[in-house]
This record gives structure tokens, sequence and C-alpha cells, in this order.
């Protein structure tokens, strides 16, 4: 009888950890230095996009799609090393915020409406 | 003969986009507008390490640990939601990008330096 | 024969420095933190634009463009700050690049074409 | 009798807002676009303290400091951008933030402590 195997996640997080850990840059993973190096990819996410139109977003061609990719790879690699750092269950805590997202935006009161939450009431 | 059950990644995917469908809210999240959303949560997860040092940044307390799990999750899902929008693997383009890294940061060349890539030659 | 008055940037500037010296902040005001803190109030400011269209954006109401005003106040504090720090002058700055933006995208060249330079060619 | 001469935040609005006319970039110059531009240098901002400490951050050699000077002119830049197409009065939003600031943060109260205002109390 065998254990389920890990998680798509989990297999990114223990890889990342092994790529730092050969390269001896703990030292500068901490917490705050990955949350700069997250905006900073989350930037350059926000720059594809900062010329183009709502729609244009949509039907993005294939090199820019490609780039596009390789900025949200960023993200979620940093995104995994903090969560790592800080000993935080990332599927966990977007399953915690998915519920608190549904008691705040109940569907009917908010059907179509995007303002956010804090400009209701 | 029963099928591997879905990721959690992917499970996640699956509750947002309906998270979303139930809402009306496609009609905001274009990829442009998502992407805002994204780098403004990475700046709210910023501003929790702004005046502490990275040594601190290593030992949250548990509240603080706690608000910052909230920030990590608003990425994830936002993450998610723009993937799903573009049609992008995640986990695939996460493991596209760290085979980029390893040949791009080799582990003798760079040991203990966090020198951007570009920074090298 | 009176010097001129200072420009309302060192105005500014000296007005913040006494506001951080005087509360004994000049500790936490290193460029890293400060950089940090801007990102952050940059992302306030994108959070503003996020679900709105661009048309509405030009066309924001009192409480609204209020609301933004502080956010760009903001972003400005801690660029003269970061700047004050780091011994940059700011105008200058700003006019070097500007002559720098004026070779990279010649008007006859770019008329109406808002991509980004190095997408040119 | 002549007038003074126009503040130099003045004069870089004028001149940015005669760049863009030129170019035709008044169409995708929308205070959305405008502010995913600046959250973008912010970034870039970022990018250059992620992995340095704060005690390096204060003494950047030649080369970083013009570079962090270029980025510290693109957020200039696209501020003023957005504050003129918002009618905003730059150097009067941030006295009055600076004004708020000071009642929020009394000498007395925050003397060498950083927390942020909402963590008082």
């Amino acid at each position: 009888m065998s254990a389920a195997p890990p998680d798509s996640l989990e297999r990114l997080r223990r890889r990342l950890a092994k790529f730092a850990a050969e390269r001896d840059w703990d030292q500068f993973h901490s917490p705050k230095n990955l949350a700069m190096a997250l905006v900073g990819e989350a930037g350059e996410l926000v720059e594809h996009f900062q010329w183009i139109s709502q729609e244009q977003s949509r039907t993005l061609d294939t090199d820019k799609r490609q780039a596009v990719a390789h900025e949200l790879a960023d993200i979620l690699i940093y995104l995994i090393r903090i969560a790592d750092k800080l000993g935080v269950d990332l599927i966990g805590a977007a399953e915690a915020k998915i519920l608190i997202n549904e008691s705040r935006y109940p569907r009917d009161k908010v059907r179509g409406d995007a303002r956010r939450a804090e400009e209701y009431e």
C-alpha cells in the first residue's frame, strides 16, 4: 500500500528548497527579501498589460502569452518560497480565504458588481 | 478503476472559476485587471515587511504570520485566475522556469552570490 | 539681493527630513525599506483602478479622486525620501530621463503607438 | 514686474504633456494605465534592493546609484502624468498628507518606533 504521490505544489516546494540550498542562497531568502522579489515580478507582469486594452489582454499572441507565462512562473516560485520559509500551507490558506470571500461577497448581493468589499455598506 | 484525484491547484482553479461565474464577475476578470489585483496584493504583502529587519521577517509572531498567510492566499488566488484566463499551466510554467534558472545560475558559479543574472559576465 | 526661494520639492524634502529626524525614524529609512514602502503605496494606487475601465478612470468622482490624491501624495513622499537618502536630484534625474525618452521614442516613429521601447526593431 | 518662474514640477508637467501630445499618446495615458506603468517602475526600483542588506542600500556604488536614479525618475514622470490627468496638485496633496501624518504620528508617541499607524492602540 503506497502513500499518495506528493501534490504538484509540494513537489515544487521541495525542488526550490533544494535549488536554494545547493547555491547557499537561503541566507538571502528572508521573507522580507522574497516579498520584494515577488512584487518585482508582479511589476513585470503588469508591464505586459499596461498599454493594451482589457480586450486585448484576453487574446494575447503566442509570444506575449509565453512571456506572461514566465512572469506567472516567477511569481509562483517566490510565493512558494515565502510560504515555505514561514511554514504557511499555501493551499490551505487559499481555501480559508475563499471561504472568507464567499461570506464577504454573497452571490445575490454582488452579482455583476466588482466594487471592493470595503466599499459596501 | 478510478482516475487520480485532481491536483490541489486544479481544484482551486475550478472553485475560483465557479466563484466568479456565480457572481457574474468574469466581465471584470480580464488578465489586465487581474494583474492589477495581483500587484495590489503583492504590495500589501510587502507592507508587512517594510519596517522590520530581515531577521525579524524570519520569525513573525502568530498574528502577523496569519496576516501574511492571507496576503499569500490572495496572491495565489489571482495567480490562478490569470493563468486560467490565459490558458497557462502554472505548474508546467514553473517547472520550465526552474530549468532555465538551473542553467542561468550554475551551482558552482553562483554559490553564495545573489547578484541578478544580468549582472554576471 | 535675495536668493530665489527654494523650489517646492526642495521644501518638501527638508520638511520630510525634519519629520523623520524628530521621530528618530532615520534608522528605519534605509533606501531598501523606503523602496518597499513606495511600492506598497503604488499597489494601493493600482487598487483604486483595478476593476474600473480606462474610461471610468478618467472621470473619477470627488471621493475617489481625493483618495487617489492621497496615494499619489504617499508615493511622492517616499520618492523624495529615497532620493534624499541617496543624494539623487529628482528633478535633474527626470530631466535626464526625458532626454533619453526623446531619443528612444522619436515623434515620427512612435506616433500613436505605445509599444515599449524594447519591442521596437 | 515679472511673475515668478514656474516651479520645477510644473515645468516637468508641461514638458511631459507636450511629449505625450506630440506622440499622440494621450489615448494610452488613462489614469488606469499610468498607475500600472508607475507600479511597474516601482517594481524595478525594488529589484535593485531585493538581495542587498539595508546597510548596503545606504551606500550604493556609482553605477547602481545611477540606475536607481533612473527608476526614481521614471516613477516621478508617471506620478506627474497621473496627477495631471486627474487634475491633482501633487505638492498640495503631499503637504496635506504630511499634516495628516503629523497628527497620526505624534512625535512623543512614536519616537523610534516604525509600526504602522493601524497597529497603534
